[in-house]
C-alpha cells in the first residue's frame, strides 16, 4: 500500500534531510489573489528535493548490495544528492557524467566524494558507461527520476507540506524526469483532502504535456530552456502513475520563468533556481484558474550558477 | 534602565515585525572552523531590520505627534521602513529623497504610501526640506540611526537572537550610521552572557573605525562601496554608545563582501544586500579569532537590486 509506503520511507530518511519551511509572501498573494505556501526544497541539504529520493533508495539496498555501492547517471542535482546520501551512509557513488558537463557540476560532486566517470555526451554512452561500472563493480544503478523509490522518496516533501497546512486545493510542481511530480502525485493523493496536482512545465520541453495528451511518452526535439532540470523525458515507471493523477500541465515561456524567477528573490529574499520558479510561473499565468485557493508550490531546488542568472 | 526599554519595545514592536530566523550553514562553519548563527533580518518585513527602530519610533509618539504624521531624510531602507511602519500605524510619513535617488528605491516608497519630496543631492538640502515639512506640517522627524528609540528598537533584533542562542561568544555586525551596532551593542551587554559585539566595515567607509581611534566621528571622504546601506556617519546619540561598547572593529576589503556575498547565494541559498555580506566577511577575515566561538552574524537586509548584483 503506497500511503504507508511514503510513511515508512518519510521515518527511514528523516534522520538524513532537513525537514524545509514552507514560506509565504503577503505581496505575492496580492498578487495573484491566491494563498500561496512555498516548500522550500532550496534549504534541503546539497540544496534539492533530490536528496530525498537518493536517499531513500540507497536505504532500500540490502547491506551486501550497499557494500558495491550505488551508480547513476546524471549531470545535474540527482548526481550531487546520490554522491551525498552515498557518503552519510557510508557508500560508495559512482557518477557517470558527460564529458563536457561544467566544472562546476562535477566540483559539486567531487566535494561529496562521488566517483566521476566521463563519457560521451550521448544518452547511449551513458548508459553504457553505467552497465559497466554495474558489470565491473556489483554497484546497483539507481535512475535519477524512474526509480519507486526514488518517487517515493521524493514524495516526501509533499507529505511534509500536506502536514503544514492540510487543506490545500492544489499542489504546483514542476516536471523534469517525473520523479517529483509522481512522487508528490502519490503524496497528495494519500495525504491531501481532495487536493489536485498540477504539473508545470517550460513551452519549449512540454515533452510531459505531449505525453498526457498522446498516452505515449514522448521527447524534446529541442532542450533550449533555462529551466536546465528539467529537459529530460519521463520514464515507463512514472509516467503510468502521472497519467493517473494529473490532470492538468501548465506550460509557461522563458520570460514567465525569469519574472517568476526575479519575483522570488526580490519579495522572499531566497535564492531558487529556473526550474523552481517555472511552478510559481504557472500560478501566474492561471491566476484566474487559482484565484482565492490555497495553493502549495513545490520549489524543487535553489542550485544555480550564481554568474548565469537570467537578471 | 535600558534593558526594561528594549524589552518594553520588543513588546510594543512584536505584532508589527516579524520575528526573523536563525540559520546555519554545515559548510561555512567547516570553512571558518566555528559555529556561525545568521539573524536574518533579509526576511524582516520590507527586507530590513529598520522596520524594528522606525515602528518603534512611531509607537512612541503620542496620539496628537501621530496624526501629524512623519518626516525623514532616506534614500535607502529607512525610507522604506518609515514609510510601510506609518502606513502600518495609519500614520503620513513625509519622505527626503535626493532627487538623483534612482527610481527602483522611489518607487519601494511609493508602494508603502511614503509621501517623497525630492530635493538636491547635499546633506544641507536634505535637512532644510526635512525641516520645511516639520514646520508648514508639525510632522515629528524621525532620524534613520541618531534616534534613541530608534537604537533600541533596532536592539530587538539581538534580543531575539540571544533568546534563540544565549551562550553566543561574539556578534558581528555591520556599521554604517551606527543605528544597527548601537542597540545591538545595549542588547547583547543586557541580554548576553558577556557576549561581545563586534563591528565590521568596508575599508573604503572605515569612518567608525576612525571614530573610534580619534575619539570623535569622522567622516568618510569617498563613499565607493558596493555595501550601500554602510556609507552614513555616526551621530551624536548613537556614538558615545559605541565608544562605551564597542571594542573592535574589523574592515573588510570589497572582494572580501562580494565573496562572502557569493558564499550566502551559493550555501545558505537566501538573498542577501552587500551591507549583511560585511559581517560575514569580517569573521572570514579574522577567522583566527573566532576559531571553535559561537557567533551570531547580523545580517541587516535583503534589498538589493538584482539588475546589478556584483558577480
Amino acid at each position: 500500500m503506497k500511503q504507508d509506503n511514503i510513511t515508512k520511507a518519510h521515518a527511514r530518511i528523516q534522520q538524513f534531510i532537513h525537514r524545509t519551511p514552507v514560506l509565504s509572501s503577503q505581496l505575492i498573494n496580492q498578487k495573484v489573489e491566491a494563498d500561496l505556501y512555498f516548500k522550500c526544497e532550496n534549504f534541503q541539504k546539497m540544496g534539492a528535493f533530490k536528496m530525498r529520493g537518493a536517499t531513500n533508495a540507497i536505504l532500500k539496498l540490502t547491506e551486501e548490495q550497499r557494500s558495491k555501492g550505488v551508480v547513476t547517471h546524471s549531470s545535474g542535482n540527482f548526481a550531487q544528492a546520490l554522491s551525498l546520501a552515498a557518503k552519510s551512509l557510508g557508500v560508495k557513488a559512482h557518477i557517470v557524467m558527460p564529458e563536457n558537463a561544467p566544472q562546476v557540476k562535477k566540483n559539486a560532486v567531487l566535494q561529496y566524494n562521488g566517483s566521476i566517470t566521463e563519457c560521451e555526451s550521448t544518452t547511449k554512452a551513458r548508459q553504457e558507461t553505467a552497465n559497466r561500472i554495474q558489470d565491473s563493480t556489483g554497484a546497483t544503478f539507481i535512475h535519477p527520476s524512474n526509480d519507486m523509490d526514488v518517487i517515493i522518496g521524493n514524495g516526501t516533501a509533499c507529505k511534509e507540506l500536506l502536514e503544514d497546512y492540510n487543506d490545500l486545493d492544489y499542489i504546483v510542481c514542476p516536471i523534469g524526469g517525473g520523479g517529483l511530480i509522481a512522487g508528490t502525485a502519490l503524496a497528495a493523493h494519500y495525504f491531501g483532502k481532495q487536493c489536485q496536482v498540477i504539473g508545470a512545465e517550460p513551452m519549449v520541453v512540454d515533452d510531459a504535456y505531449r505525453s498526457i495528451m498522446s498516452g505515449k511518452i514522448e521527447t524534446n526535439s529541442s532542450t533550449n530552456t533555462i529551466a536546465d532540470g528539467l529537459k529530460t523525458q519521463l520514464g515507463d515507471i512514472n509516467f503510468p502513475i502521472i497519467q493517473k493523477h494529473i490532470k492538468q500541465i501548465i506550460r509557461v515561456e522563458e520570460s514567465e520563468i525569469i519574472s517568476a524567477m526575479i519575483l522570488v528573490f526580490e519579495r522572499l529574499k531566497i535564492v531558487i533556481e529556473p526550474s523552481s520558479a517555472v511552478a510559481l510561473a504557472a500560478v501566474i499565468k492561471q491566476k484566474e484558474h487559482f484565484k482565492n485557493k490555497k495553493i502549495g508550490v513545490l520549489f524543487s531546488g535553489g542550485n544555480v550558477d550564481l554568474s548565469r542568472l537570467p537578471f
